[in-house]
């Protein structure tokens, strides 16, 4: 099993001279963003997930969260080191100090996305999912249900699901069947089933804020009749407190390929009478805003893609710098050395590594557009900023995703029949990478 | 899960027309394998193929063979469905008469090799390596040894193992470290660790015959340093019984990413006292025999490739016909569709059958080539055929085992979410497939 250590020098070599970092933190708003600041969250956030989130990667493939009467338990460890992560602030860092957050730049934020992923692909999703869901919130929300919520969600406490596929509906959202019933107080009882939730149940925080696609009774068929609810796991009291257990319960969760110890629920919503949710936004507009968040998470994807493919590449260039082999073809040594030397491992190490650092340039740089189509003074630089960033996303979801699965594949090769033995770790990253081109989105889409 | 179906037409139009089964039968010695007995044979093959052994492909992957003090359990079903498959002739189809084989064409023992492989390729394995000892033996071994443990191999009451993996020797045979003592008697002591070895150690046949490559006293160190030799794990009396345990012990199997029923075993020789074994041809010669057998494997282990990317394919298509999910692009209809009637699935669908129908017909071309090369009475088509028979066996090992990665890879991804689902069946192609790039020679070597 090899140690994740997170690329820090790479990492910082594509923030400033690709994604342009410097120019990027000098946005208004982003004073406290200077690159030397950006070094030492990035140093700061590598030391976290190497030592603490990085072994439970093995720990989570070995032992999935497993289901019982409705309660989900997530791997050993898992629950201390989200405590860990969230109350050092790293689930805050890209969000608005209104909430609580440290504003820092999604470049920035990006970087420390990919170290948390690269450390532990399950358990990053957590925190991708909780992201996802306060960039709806924070977009279409009531100033209400955002002072209700978004604190909470910021600073860690409670987390965030995206609740999207039915059995019926999957890419086709035009299906969806979960309906939503306006009640005299505001609020709306939800009814219906939701699969593959991810994170949709887990004991790591003590409340879970589920985002939920439904149909008003009046709503016009079509993906013009969804709208977006609030549906929290426990309801929550006008001082900010937890209340009532709400009416969504987790029937089951997944065996999967991968990704094993991120629970994968099926969510029943009302078989008691109704689950109690509040509108984000406007009626019938769901999937404009879910499209926000959609759009937020196809591009933290894109970043896990990168961040599996790195360290499937760490964990395959340790093991050929170790395994002694046969004789250098250019007859160098006459005694079988580390399969480094080997031209064809080479190829392998290296088409792993530029794959890997392509692509992360890439997200990297979008994400710069990301910051300067918010933060940019000029509007017309923040449209084009804007444009170039909507068209690089699903660049970077459909290739950073594909890539990683070839990548960790690659990985399994160098180790040889070694790559083929779960113990060697090697197979883990092919198996998690294997739903990257599929959720958010498959990569057809 | 989707069941299987020998693709019986698609199988004999490559047997006809691309592999020239015709002229191929035509050659002295295969009279009785006119094209009309292949198509029963190949019928009767798929009959048994598809009720007895398919059924227990998702089984042996939830329920892998397990290890015991020294004993190795095959899953639920094997043991029985070895036994059918053996009693019913298909161990002995392409082996010579003289051992009790049925002496049919390599070219229709290829075809019936893919449908069981198809059907589980974790089973399939066992008699894919009892053909690989089969040939060996009849190549190099002296007339009482092949007397002494063909007759059962053939038959399918024992089975073969190849022994050349140790610890430090994987692609580099050059490391090689088992000795073999000489004994009095013209027996050898063998002493020494392998590992890696496909049904090593199991519970379906009353023997199991190992080849190991090992090195005697006087060996020159090197690969010209290396001996072959018959390690029976029961020793056989002179009247053909099973005699005593003999010192070859499986001190565990591994876990694996796939092929989970076949056992992998890790084998000691020697521990008490020394395993008996029995030289195959002249002391030194065994990497030269090993080939021969590698060469039968690799030609297999390509043939495995095609057999898993058509079952995946398989699956596919019987998905995307049953799935139903969004409106046609060309707005030919006002509902949602099974998926296959989208463009992007289309695609996949097509690229996945096109990648596995060619590898077919360059495997059962290349497998007539082997006929040729043995049966032809014309010596100089004997040799033109047997260059280009060596020339394609490393390009079908190669190109077919790393197409059914690719194949295996997109059937999970037609599947969309439901393809991560372990209970859907499509990514155990892909866990089994990818052991097909590394055993038997890397892609590389």
């Amino acid at each position: 099993m090899s140690d994740y250590k997170a690329p820090v020098k790479d990492m910082l070599f594509a923030l400033r001279h690709l994604a342009q970092y410097e120019s990027n933190s000098a946005l208004p708003g982003y004073a406290d963003a200077d690159f030397e600041t950006a070094k030492a969250i990035v140093e700061e956030c590598a030391k976290l997930c190497e030592t603490v989130v990085a072994p439970l990667n093995p720990i989570g493939d070995k032992n999935p969260s497993t289901w019982s009467h409705g309660e989900v338990t997530t791997p050993p460890g898992f629950k201390e080191a989200y405590r860990q992560y969230a109350e050092s602030g790293w689930q805050s860092l890209q969000h608005p100090a209104e909430f609580g957050g440290q504003a820092m730049p999604k470049t920035l934020a990006t970087v420390c996305m990919e170290i948390v992923n690269s450390a532990n692909l399950s358990f990053a999703l957590c925190p991708l999912l909780t992201d996802g869901a306060t960039e709806a919130l924070l977009t279409a929300a009531s100033a209400e249900v955002k002072q209700r919520y978004l604190p909470k969600m910021i600073s860690g406490e409670w987390t965030g699901s995206m609740n999207l596929t039915e059995p019926q509906a999957g890419s086709d959202l035009e299906l969806v069947r979960t309906r939503a019933e306006p009640q005299p107080d505001g609020s709306y009882r939800i009814f219906g089933t939701k699969i593959f939730i991810t994170y949709g149940e887990h004991d790591m925080a003590d409340n879970i804020v589920h985002l939920v696609l439904a149909r008003v009774p009046s709503a016009p068929p079509g993906v013009k009749g969804i709208s977006l609810f609030v549906v929290p796991k426990y309801l929550v009291n006008d001082d900010g407190s937890i209340g009532a257990r709400n009416d969504v319960h987790c029937v089951s969760i997944e065996h999967k390929l991968g990704i094993k110890a991120s629970p994968t629920a099926v969510l029943q919503y009302g078989d008691h009478g109704g689950a109690i949710g509040y509108i984000v936004g406007e009626e019938n507009r769901g999937l404009e805003y879910m499209f926000v968040m959609m759009n937020a998470a196809r591009f933290a994807v894109g970043v896990q893609g990168i961040a599996v493919a790195e360290r499937a590449y760490q964990q395959a260039v340790g093991y050929a710098r170790e395994r002694v082999q046969s004789r250098p073809v250019d007859g160098s040594s006459p005694k079988a050395v580390p399969i480094i030397q080997h031209p064809d491992v080479k190829r392998m190490l290296m088409t792993m590594r530029a794959l890997t650092e392509g692509c992360r340039g890439l997200a990297y740089s979008a994400a710069a557009l990301f910051d300067s189509m918010h933060g940019d003074p000029d509007e017309e630089a923040r449209c084009r900023s804007q444009r170039r960033y909507e068209f690089l996303v699903p660049l970077i979801k459909g290739f950073a995703t594909e890539m990683s699965v070839e990548v960790a594949s690659l990985g399994i090769q160098v180790h040889g029949g070694m790559g083929f033995i779960e113990e060697t770790g090697a197979a883990q990253h092919l198996r998690d990478a294997r739903i990257l081109t599929i959720y958010e989105g498959t990569t057809a889409i």
